[in-house]
């Protein structure tokens, strides 16, 4: 059994689950996993989510020390959003959800372009 | 891009997402992995789940072909359950998932005794 900030686990797959069990939070550590990022950067990079969402959405992720905030001293102020280590280390989890869409994909749909969102990793 | 039932994706990582922005999906495919189930086997494994939660997760994961539902004509009825090619393939995302949380819940929690789940794999 797991047990982290307070709530119980029995099965460390949920642990993985109940942190994505979200339309929007596995893309943002998608896009994280190139390299940090401003704000601006990705919101253009997430597909359809509006600056609200983005806003709640990278705060949950930094409340679960998935991603570290910088703020820098300008004017504009800079803000950026990186992945912590144990964010970074979802890369294995990204590529194999990665692979198995593309494999679905083919055998369940279809491939309508060449364009490859995995390429940027 | 893909195209799954008419739906539009840009990246195949929303493939997967998609199908596990949920609760209780991959808990049924994790515990399927270790081969076929019946019904009452399922509803013990997948801890906390109701028996009408069940049934619907179970038709959703079949109507996206990722597993099989068989009926023995036996009294009472035998209904087995089991995954398709493409949801064994979900073996190492769930892998991964389940890595990732153990060092998540070594990081940012505890463990608090020695009962792990993906033993049974």
């Amino acid at each position: 059994m797991y047990k982290i900030n307070g709530k119980e686990f029995k099965c460390s797959v949920e642990i993985t689950n109940e942190i994505f069990n979200d339309k929007w939070k596995l893309g943002i550590v998608w896009h994280l996993l190139n390299g940090s990022k401003r704000y601006k950067e990705l919101s253009e990079d997430i597909y359809q989510i509006t600056q609200k969402t983005l806003t709640v959405k990278l705060k949950e992720l930094e409340e679960k020390k998935l991603i570290k905030r910088e703020v820098f001293a300008e004017v504009p102020p800079k803000v950026i959003y990186s992945l912590t280590p144990i964010g970074k280390k979802l890369q294995d989890t990204l590529n194999a959800m990665n692979n198995w869409g593309i494999e679905y994909a083919k055998e369940c749909g279809e491939i309508t372009d060449n364009y490859v969102c995995e390429k940027k990793h």
